[in-house]
């Protein structure tokens, strides 16, 4: 089970009723945010999962409303009492731009490991249970699209453990994934488990124009988070200007994606009500919903999946 | 008249129910601000009072509370059209800690005046119509007080301007301020102006303990806006830990200081009712309100004082 929350639905600057966009994800009780413009920690506290356990803040690029809201989320994880360190990940410069910002946040109780991911190419990171990768878009500056999974692990097979005789408390190293020796014979998980089983993926997608990369970046996504910046496909030309996209756009991508559901974001301060354009979207895709801060679902493993 | 509004109330974090503590003042359309903690530029919005027109942003010091919307702020100025200079005022550091953060906000379309004011003695300065003072505090890293004043013009005395001959379209440079020569001499605009006249006086003071050296900073202010981080007198220990004011240290500061009016503001976020504890500021000085976010006023002149 994977808890998802779009903590904040704007672009540009904070407004009196829009958050600006994040989007955390949470599993086993660690959660992972990606972006945290002006204001973030105000929403995450108003969602109630706590600070503490944020082990991963991913930055998309270096636009103050994706990042401005870092030091002081640097401050309230260190003041929620969190120790263990924080891993950041994000485009060529992130250390140098986390330093910049921490003239104010000198000093934290716990360590900050820097990932720079390429803005040239897709990469993969592991951190806990977090399968991440990145993607490089098409914006004004690098940024990148993210992507991150859970892993399934196969389902353990009690009839094959029994044909190799293996006593049941020795069960749950192989349920994690270790070899064990029994009866001189080396066992090795895989023995003892069933076919794979499909995890779970979510996509996060900001401040870009659609490319092909991100369509297969994307494929076969359980949720794809996208930017909106305009309703109104007139904005065509402002999107290509800002590299930004419609929600006509988003929807394009959702559909060449495959993925199962699309939630839109990143409004533009002018775009007041963008439920007056869920049309232009679900014209490419259907399952699309205008997202709301802090709009908030679980996404379970496939339950037909045994 | 001067136009005052207190933009938030909060310490140390801002919350889903209370923006941090920063003061705007206005005076001839033109604007002051006092402290930028994360989310301040979201109050402003809400208040309605534009962005183009700040001239000046002061900080008390340098902790995440007082400072960290700024990069957001500076963004949000040059979006919203200003070319002017800004000035800013700060301790010790200011240039440093604003090129810090703005690694996020390099390009701006108007320039920064850095005036750092020292930590060990009050200093003035004059940007416009505002007066500004600083006064050091006591807290756990170098901190300011301020002080603005708006001079008060005195009055044009029409029947000395008429002994002296001086014909009326020439009356208002003698206004201004400036002198004039005229049947070959010179008069200067004390010849034709009354008796100096009270001007307007709003002293700040966020995060220091109490001290001698604010209670005269700060004497006779029309409005006193000061720090009551911690409601209950049980907590003094804490307070002089942290540096910072109970309530009845706050108001007994004001008392001494013999102002018109106190505003509390910069309450701990653990204070969640901070009337509860309004009887413990008025045992020492009676004219104190319990500051909430957006609270305004507007000061006028005295209007006894022709």
């Amino acid at each position: 089970m994977l808890d998802v929350c779009l903590i904040g639905t704007g672009g540009m600057m904070p407004l009196p009723d829009r958050w600006l966009t994040a989007f955390l994800v949470r599993y086993q009780g660690r959660m992972a945010l990606i972006d945290c413009g002006e204001g973030t920690q105000i929403p995450l506290r108003m969602l109630g999962w706590g600070f503490k356990s944020l082990d991963i803040i991913c930055i998309t690029h270096y636009h103050g409303d994706h990042i401005a809201g870092l030091p002081g989320i640097l401050l309230t994880l260190g003041n929620a009492g969190k120790t263990e360190p924080l891993t950041m990940i994000g485009p060529k410069g992130l250390r140098r731009v986390v330093q910049g910002l921490r003239v104010i946040a000198p000093e934290l109780p716990y360590e900050i490991e820097y990932i720079e991911c390429s803005d040239q190419e897709i990469q993969k990171f592991q951190v806990g249970d977090f399968h991440i990768s990145t993607c490089p878009g098409d914006h004004t500056l690098p940024c990148v699209a993210y992507t991150i999974e859970i892993n399934r692990q196969p389902r353990f097979q009690p009839d094959r453990a029994e044909q190799y005789e293996i006593p049941r408390p020795m069960w749950k190293y192989l349920q994690q994934g270790e070899e064990i020796i029994w009866n001189g014979q080396t066992i090795i998980p895989s023995m003892v488990l069933g076919p794979p089983r499909k995890g779970l993926k979510v996509s996060y997608c900001t401040d870009t124009r659609p490319t092909q990369a991100l369509a297969s970046f994307i494929q076969g996504a359980d949720l794809f988070v996208c930017e909106g910046m305009y309703g109104d496909d007139d904005k065509v030309s402002k999107a290509i200007e800002y590299k930004h996209m419609l929600f006509s756009e988003a929807a394009k991508l959702a559909a060449e994606g495959e993925v199962k559901e699309l939630w839109l974001t990143h409004y533009s301060p002018s775009l007041t009500d963008p439920e007056e354009y869920i049309q232009s979207a679900q014209t490419y895709f259907t399952n699309v919903r205008i997202g709301k801060d802090l709009m908030k679902d679980t996404l379970a493993f496939d339950p037909n999946e045994k």
